[in-house]
This record gives C-alpha cells, structure tokens and sequence, in this order.
C-alpha cells in the first residue's frame, strides 16, 4: 500500500517546471489529493531556488548517500539530505512509499521518465503513463549511481520525470503542462494500486503491472538502459577541444554506429564514434554536465515483456 | 579609418560561444589579422566565466556609463568596466575604433546583429553581413540603454552579435561556427572600408554603404528597433503568475496584433496582447532576463534605405 506520496521539485535551483509545480501545489495542496493516500510536495533546495542555480556547495542530487558525505559539516546540501532522510526518508518520521522528483534538461529528453528500480510497481506505472502520454521515454538509471544518492532515494517506488530541451532558468509552457499531466495521471496509478490491493476479489499473484492487450499478450515496454557516460575530448591541459557534433544534437535516444560523427572540435573537424556495440546516447549536451565530465550518457535500448 | 578592432567575448560568464571564440582567437590570434588594423580578442569578465555565471556582483553589460557607478568600490564587474574603459575605451591608452562583442541568448534571436547606432559605416556592415548571411537580423538598441552601458560602448564603431535559441552554460556547433563566420564577414568589412578610405579614386562622400544594386537602387534593410520592454504577469507579491505562452514562445520578429496570446498561467487561461500597435517582440524568455522583469522586448519593424 503506498500510504505517503511526496512531489519533489526544485532539487536543483535553476531548474523551474518543478519550482513553479511545487509552488502552485503548495498554495493549492487539494490538486494533488487523492482518496487512497496523503501527497505532500517539498521545494528540494530552498536556498538554490533563491539564487536560481543548480546548487550552492555540491548537487544536492548526489548528496542522499551517507557513506559519501563529507567529514566537514559545512556543506549545505549534505545538511539538507540529512535533514530530509530524518524527516522523508525510508527510516524518517514519515517514511515515503512513492516519490515523484521534477526535473529538467537541456538535452532533448522530451518526457523522460527515470526508473531507479525495476520493480513490479515501477514497471506498470511506466505502462500506464505510457499508454496515457504514449510520448513517454523510459530511462532505466540502475548503475548510474543516482538509484543511490538522489532525492528519489528517499522513497520507496520513485518516478523521476525529465523533461527537455529546456534551457535551466527558464520556464515553458508546453512542457509545464505535460509534467503536471504526467503527475496526475502517476497520482491515479498509485490510488488505483492501492483500490486493488484493497480489493478482495484481487489475486494476490496479480501484479498492477500485468495489462492484457487485446491480443492477451502484454506489450513490451522499451527501455533506454543506462551503460555508460562518455566525457567531451580534452587536451592534455583537461581543456575541451570540441563540442557535441551538430548530427548528434538533439539526438537524444538514435542509435550511435560505428563511425557515425559525435563531437566537432573548435577547428572544424568531426571526431567519430569508434565503439563497435551500437549505443543510444541521452542527456547530449546537458549544461550542468560539463562540470561533470559527462557529455552525454550512453544506453542500451531493451525490451521488456511486464 | 579603422585602427583598432577588439573582439569580446565573455561579457556574460555563462555564455560560452564567446568565451570558447576568444580563447581560439587568443590561441591563434593569426585567425583575426588582417592588413589593415589591429585586431586583439578579448575575455570580458574572467572571474564570471571561471564560474560559469553571468556575474559576480553586478552584469558586466550594464557597467559602462559613470554616472551609474555606484560610490563603493566592491563591486567587481564597475571595477573590470573601469579598468577596460581606461585600457581600450574613447579616452583610454589605446582607444577601440571598433568592437565586436559576443553573446548567446535562450531567445529565438538566430543571428542577430545588435546596431546602437545607425551610422553609415554600421549600416553599410549590416547590409555586408546581410549579404554575406541572409538569415542575419537586424536590431537597433536605441533607447534600450545599452547603447549608454554596455561592453559595446568600449568602441566608436559597434557590433554585437547574438544568437540563440542557446542554453546557457552550453556550446552549440552550428552556433559557433555561424558566429565565427560573422566575425571574419567583419572583419573583412572593415578591411574593405579602410582600402576605400586610403584609395584617392574613393569620393569623400561616396559611402561604403551604399551598394548598387542589379536596378541601381539601394536595397533597403529591415531593422527592428526597440520600443520597450514588458514583464511576466504578476501577483501583488511580485510573484510571476503566468509563462510566455506556447504560441509566443520562440516566435522572435513576428509580429503581434491585438487579441494574440501572449502569457499563460499556471492554471492555463491565456493572456492575449492588449495593445492597438502592432509590435514584434525579441528576446523572448530569455534566462536572464526574469530577474530584470523582462518577459520580451518589443521592437517595430522599419525599413531603411541606406
């Protein structure tokens, strides 16, 4: 039974759809009421927000691990997680079953959903809200690090919604409206799961994930399985020497062959990719990545019989 | 006659075309040499960009004009604006006959050149360019107060360059290399300006901008020059209540009649314009300029005939 639902947004400062969600959700709390459990909505990083950045001392986003937190007490955001794994967190005072974390990204995402785990649950709320907004891409993140020290590690289920391209600081109408839509319809999910888990005509074997199709075979579901990320070319003073190529912008999930162009340095020249297993690369040319050393992620397109 | 060019970039910290042009150019400053002038390239606001933020303490492109200096002497970028106006400006040790400086924008700008003033050598680069570049776009800033205040007011003849639609705090190759195209069509302009100037069969009142054309007339240029400026709709809280509407957004240099959509709130009713004047807007949501409460510029749209 998912009894506690918490809306994240604002995780990072500069990243509005969430802020704004979060805030309108706040002023009007009844919008994301449902019958079967409470839903809260939280504003991640209060003081990135008000200076509109991505954070102030280090990603509050990779700061949930305790075994990486820093000896130092100083840094705020690992202030923050801890503070928010007392009070949210799976041994907190109010422990979350289902999380929903809003983000944004440069990179042409689209609607993005992030899946931590592929549990029974997670998989048939992709379903639903696939079938609901059959736009929807599924991004399975295990092996990225994120299903270990992100916001959404407060929560038992957890559904990262990514949406994009969108410029950080900066507000879009149309993608606004999709991610609130994307949350209603991830809301109904979770209260239908608890009216059947509910129900006693239920067998207890039958998973909310297992949808029979008119054929009576389950769709498959694809998923962009997280492999790997890949860093811009560097001379040997770590200063880049080349940009995404202009065939590789906006890519987000095309297959990547052998020789097919990735980067174009400053001088023109295309530099090709030289792995020989075809990857689909996401989050290209993301902002807050180039700190990171990461221009773009790679994954591994699967199919998945639920 | 044109002795000193300067080619800026990193006026903003975050907008990395510029940044990543200027340190080409400062890598092999041979790329911007031409036989008739000068030519150095220039980093406008290093502490910003090692930090990948517009600024520090106050925008660098609002610095220029003394009477708005504050009395203190903390704020970085009016110290930077003071110490580049006594190197490269009007007044300074080698004063900048002409600058070009380089900016990026989340707006629809696609190549833009910012002309503060519409003098006969800048119109005469505008036509060059135009011709060099058909997609280029023409803005006259006059009035908006950067032809008082900004990095351009370094030098006696003016060029900005903006284009968009870009992410902050990311490289885009097809920008880049578009800009870097414009720069040399710039340079090679004002190259050609001074050849005429220094040849005797040149009339003195025979400008470099006047072209004849197939039918011996002038062609004449499209500029839009600015009006004003018009902020996000707001609560008494100055809380902003509504986004640019989908069907504005990206829509640069379209015009806008009475009854058009303009915003819509967070709750979906669209605001249309209200105004009897047709105006074509620019710099639409652009990231920066939510905190100057700046949704778009309006501009008119006006043909010259040079």
């Amino acid at each position: 039974m998912i009894h506690q639902v918490l809306i994240v947004g604002g995780t990072h400062g500069n990243e509005l759809t969430g802020i704004y969600m979060v805030r309108k959700f706040q002023e009007c709390p009844d919008l994301i009421k449902r019958t079967s459990f409470a839903a809260r909505s939280l504003m991640g990083n209060p003081r990135a927000v008000s200076q509109v950045t991505r954070y102030l001392d280090k990603d509050l986003n990779r700061c949930f691990d305790h075994q990486a937190w820093s000896a130092s007490a100083s840094i705020y955001e690992e202030a923050r997680a801890k503070n928010l794994l007392k009070q949210y967190g799976p041994k907190g005072e109010t422990p979350t079953d289902f999380v929903i974390d809003l983000h944004s990204t440069t990179s042409n995402a689209g609607l993005m959903l992030i899946l931590d785990h592929l549990d029974p649950f997670t998989l048939g709320l992709a379903a639903y809200l696939q079938a609901k907004t059959p736009a929807v891409k599924l991004y399975s993140s295990t092996g990225s690090g994120r299903e270990n020290d992100s916001m959404r590690t407060l929560g038992k289920y957890r559904l990262g919604i990514e949406v994009g391209p969108l410029a950080h600081a900066t507000l879009n109408a149309d993608l606004f409206q999709k991610t609130e839509a994307l949350i209603h319809h991830a809301l109904d999910y979770a209260d239908q799961h608890n009216c059947q888990y509910a129900s006693p005509q239920r067998s207890p074997t039958q998973s909310p994930t297992q949808r029979p199709t008119q054929s009576g075979e389950p769709t498959p579901l694809t998923v962009y399985q997280y492999i790997g990320a890949i860093d811009y070319p560097k001379n040997n003073n770590a200063e880049m020497i080349a940009m995404t190529h202009p065939q590789r912008q906006f890519q987000d999930y095309e297959v990547v062959n052998l020789g097919d162009p990735m980067f174009l340095t400053f001088e023109g020249e295309t530099i090709s990719y030289e792995g020989k297993t075809p990857v689909y690369p996401i989050f290209i040319n993301e902002a807050a990545y180039y700190e990171k050393g990461v221009a773009m992620s790679f994954t591994e397109k699967k199919k998945l019989v639920t």
